[in-house]
């Protein structure tokens, strides 16, 4: 019973960043409404207070591009209650298209999680990019 | 238990998507049987009816190949009955190795796919794979 | 309860690779006395024997690195009581910067493993590196 409850709950936090991921790549920056705490913090470029602050930094980020795909992997999560905290792996490639075609830029990372269980199920409560590598045209992302 | 099937659907779901990437990797496209419906179709560059069609379609793609490597992750799946739906992130590798070494075309993308559930297990009834990147040279699929 | 206990089995089997990458990407070597068996084996570019032998392999490739990123997925695992057998894709990214910056060499492959349950959860009893590619600049890894 307690092993299961693990493994449900477990499955339920992986979702969360699939739901994420797929928010951003969509651009239904709204989805994001039921991946974040109304108070979430996230360290994305730089420090950001509250959901809003957090959907902003997004969409500012990614409305420029002509795709996005973040790819989840190798999700390591802890439960604790009512608590948990998580990481994973992610490639995220970022795709602008010109008259020449295509320009790419790889940001390999790693989101490290703090999440919490709300009656409407789990939330996001603090989310920090950690960016390990890079690998393409930094001018995608306006560098 | 109903979460606890609903996990056991879910699983079972994500198998059949990394066991379509191995039979693809390791050129067993018989496998492919325990994986789409006889009469499955898919959107693979171009639309297929029935599976020998789809088999017929890898086949040609992957047989030119001296390796292939479909990397498949951030899976979403909703279960509903004997139906599901699903979609994930993929990294496909190509390789030709030439007197020359190796050259490479990276494939991102997207598999949207429609199972159902048969006496005999999940099955894909439709896959369609959405190309958002590549990177490399288009030539190693003979483009 | 067989289904659940496969579940269980299925998750702990997945945590123990990416046990293996963080300890990896993470410099923490000695975590991975939880991952192998004491008389593990291991082909990683070359045959090892015992858990120091392969630890110290490990340490020696990764120290000289800036970063490393070992992304696992695409998971298929076998269970047979007490002995299961797995692999997993893996894109291992491996940076050194220097005065020019970084420089990059990913290595894409997989994980082919044997596993072994004990007193204390499942452990590797055997792992071998198939490489299926690599991409940028092989003097990262000193070659």
């Amino acid at each position: 019973m307690a092993a299961h409850d693990e493994l449900t709950d477990r499955q339920a936090l992986v979702d969360l960043t699939v739901a994420y991921s797929y928010a951003l790549d969509d651009r239904r920056f709204d989805d994001l409404d039921d991946v974040f705490l109304p108070d979430a913090t996230a360290e994305l470029g730089r420090h950001l207070e509250g959901r809003d602050a957090i959907k902003d930094r997004i969409r500012d980020a990614l409305v420029p591009l002509d795709v996005s795909q973040h790819l989840v992997a190798t999700h390591e999560i802890r439960v604790d209650g009512d608590r948990a905290t998580g990481r994973c792996y992610l490639q995220a490639q970022h795709v602008r298209t010109g008259p020449d075609g295509p320009t790419l830029l790889m940001v390999g990372g790693r989101y490290e999680d703090r999440y919490v269980r709300t009656t409407e199920g789990w939330r996001i409560a603090h989310r920090a990019l950690v960016v390990l590598w890079t690998n393409g045209d930094p001018a995608v992302l306006g560098a």
